[in-house]
């Protein structure tokens, strides 16, 4: 029979799951709606009655890896999580591995993607590199020395918030200036709505409601040469360029990887990120380090990601 | 007879060494002029013969740690150091090997700072730290996971040129708004300057000639109340702070150590240092990181770091 690990993505809105084996197959996938359960116990017994119904007597779950928002590795719990309906500190991991008897690793989406790249995608083999997501918000991914940086608190990596502009954009976090205000699907609306305010340009993007804007919107309109949009993916690049450097000057990492909504932008995006990173790196650092899209297929992006998590973490255990 | 590791901290003026048992007693220390040897040939002789001369029949030599500028921890070379009399890639430890016939392990001097804390200092135990050398430049050693984080290149934890002001101060490095342009012995000094221009009160500093100011001249007044002082060190202090709370965001350490000329400010420095990270760090981060000063003998703390990383790298061998 072969042998499966869970991989098991929580959103707010939807909790996605599939079976992977050992190479990155995925064998069947399936959700439920998160939403759906005001109870975590009631949502443990579903999900894991699920994961069951996958496996059927076709394979062996041999683990559950599972990508949360405010995930504690360490201690297997989701804390005080504010797009998730469950309230205080929820020992998840622990919660499932009663239902299931399997063991059970936790981590944040973002962490789970950085090991998704590490064993199925395009970091197989390195050592050290840096997943970002930029999705509504920037998450990132932190590998060092062949391992996923959790620091003291388990918290490491929350590259978002790190300060670009000292009294800049209101952060959802209450500080000023984070980088996910910029550097970010949401972001680079703000840029788009600042450069309207700013340029004089003719641009149909005058023409849509601000709380119409996305950054596919902008990515398209950047593709047919529109002035707003290609001076906002120019801004933002030189923003996460920066951030991307000051990382880079921290850890040397080999490659970059850029993944999530705003990626989609495709060389609108990362040329002008690689150019602003080439010509304002360190000497010592120039032509170190890779910077580049995502090696995970993006329809099951999550589920590989938490599932490699539990190839990683659990297959030694 | 004891066992002894040699630490060696070479800089531009004086290479300093001694020899130190594992628990971190200097049993004999010495020194030579960096500057006296041209040809590194000559240095190296030199070298081994007096490291020899400090062993003679009383220790057993087990290795040799190297703290020393520009140094590749990788290839234990040290490449295009401006402050050295030697140009190009110098292979170093391999030389001194070669002479003594024990391995040699080579660092940067904040590497060795952060071994030396980590195996004879105040972060004995800890995982997960940074150390932070606030001297004529700001050098800093990064440990994850127990580990030296050296990356890809082995030039990681270069955070004194991290970009902490867009367009800001000229530093040697070429760019500009460096963090050792501010927090330093010497950022400081740039920081008086600007506050005399910029405030009208009287200050026994403005009858010194902007050369002849020291971080030591300005910690003093500071101590005596000068406000221009005072508000050089909380300007200072709030610089650092950002740079410390965006390190602790990427990679959640358990303290954070200062060390160096400027540190001897003491509460003057720290306690606002602490303030401006206690006030604006992320909630999930706040009174998880301590700042500390190093817990090194700061006599001989360049030789202990030296030896530390033999005793740390060279026992596993």
């Amino acid at each position: 029979m072969k042998k499966v690990m869970a991989g098991v993505d929580i959103g707010g809105t939807n909790t996605v799951f599939g079976l992977v084996g050992s190479e990155g197959n995925v064998y069947a996938e399936s959700s439920i709606q998160t939403g759906d359960f005001t109870d975590v116990n009631d949502f443990v017994a579903e999900l894991s009655k699920a994961i069951k119904k996958l496996v059927n007597n076709n394979y062996e779950l041999a683990g559950i890896g599972i990508g949360a928002p405010n995930a504690n590795y360490y201690k297997g719990t989701i804390e005080l999580a504010p797009n998730l309906p469950w309230k205080g500190v929820i020992p998840l991991a622990e919660m499932i591995n009663k239902k299931t008897g399997v063991p059970v690793a936790l981590t944040n989406d973002a962490n789970a993607a950085a090991v998704g790249e590490m064993v199925f995608g395009a970091a197989k083999g390195m050592k050290n590199f840096i997943v970002l997501t930029l999705g509504t918000g920037l998450g990132s991914g932190i590998v060092i020395n062949g391992q996923l940086v959790y620091g003291h608190t388990a918290f490491a990596g929350e590259m978002g918030h790190i300060t670009m502009i000292t009294n800049g954009r209101e952060c959802g976090c209450g500080k000023k200036g984070c980088l996910e205000t910029y550097a970010s699907a949401s972001g680079i609306v703000r840029t788009v709505l600042y450069f309207l305010s700013e340029m004089k340009a003719e641009s149909p993007l005058r023409d849509m409601a601000p709380s119409a804007l996305t950054s596919k919107i902008i990515a398209e309109a950047a593709a047919n040469n529109d002035p707003i949009a290609i001076q906002a993916m120019n801004y933002t690049a030189e923003i996460l360029g920066l951030a991307i450097i000051n990382a880079i000057i921290f850890s040397s990492p080999e490659a970059i990887f850029l993944f999530g909504g705003l990626t989609k932008a495709g060389d609108m995006l990362f040329n002008p990120v690689r150019a602003y990173v080439d010509k304002n790196i360190m000497p010592v650092f120039r032509g170190t380090v890779k910077i580049l899209p995502s090696g995970i297929p993006e329809n099951n992006a999550a589920t590989l990601g938490a599932a490699a998590l539990a190839w990683n973490d659990l297959r030694k255990q």
